[in-house]
């Protein structure tokens, strides 16, 4: 099982330096473009990436969210609904910090813990479906986390 | 192990789902438009994403390529060259195509298989790094399947 969880947290590396990768390659002018007309601006992608790392915190066991100020702007309020979120610079920071914060805890946990049920699901309906376990949630992020950058990479020249 | 490959593959099934809905739901014409102004084609993403699953069977030692011919037009050559691939109805059907070839593939294999080596791999590397086996092969490649539809996404109204 070992070399399985890891697997998966390599996956999920990958696609963190890639996205973290693509928006340090993006200026703050062309973050504040929209991917397409008429679609979120590239500032909101990484604001919801981050905030979407940020509840994956509480879901795993590992504490309260790091940055739940972003929680309103990034995922409960569409992009250019006069919910800004704090400037680009401070959420090059953010995107670092949840990073970094993730992979520290992530070094916390073993193989069993990975495969115990994450914390939205019940005892009963973990019984009757195993998969709803921790190590599911970063393989659903790591999906999560290449569909977004797919749209970001469209700001580049 | 047996319910970490379940996993895997779930999360691939997910993802397979997720693009497929997402290509029927636009029409012959938006599929011809650009994602964005200069950028590729609808139709030249699921073109891709086939021809990139194509090239899963014989990493997995599953076969040879389903669809041999949009290698050239959709992986080797960048989109509007000149290389136009099959019409828009074909690459509907043939998106469907590899995705059963695929899946009905992947029942073949168990959970050893899915640890074992894959093909490019040579038996000293994988004795080094031993995560180079097959499961991970669509972990990647779940990762990739999840960029393109992000991008294919801008073209829904």
């Amino acid at each position: 099982m070992k070399i399985l969880t890891k697997q998966v947290l390599d996956s999920w590396n990958i696609q963190i330096k890639s996205a973290q990768k693509l928006t340090d390659q993006l200026d703050d002018n062309q973050l504040e473009l929209e991917i397409a007309p008429n679609k979120n601006t590239g500032k909101y992608l990484p604001g919801h990436l981050i905030a979407v790392s940020n509840g994956m915190l509480p879901l795993l066991g590992l504490g309260e969210k790091h940055y739940p100020e972003l929680e309103i702007p990034f995922v409960r309020t569409p992009d250019k609904n006069g919910q800004d979120g704090p400037d680009i610079p401070t959420l090059r920071q953010n995107w670092k910090g949840i990073n970094q914060k993730l992979s520290d805890q992530f070094m916390l946990l073993n193989t069993s813990d990975w495969l115990a049920r994450h914390t939205t699901d019940t005892e009963g309906a973990f019984l009757k479906e195993p998969h709803r376990n921790k190590i599911n949630v970063v393989m659903s992020r790591t999906s999560h986390l290449a569909y977004h950058p797919g749209q970001l990479a469209m700001l580049r020249k």
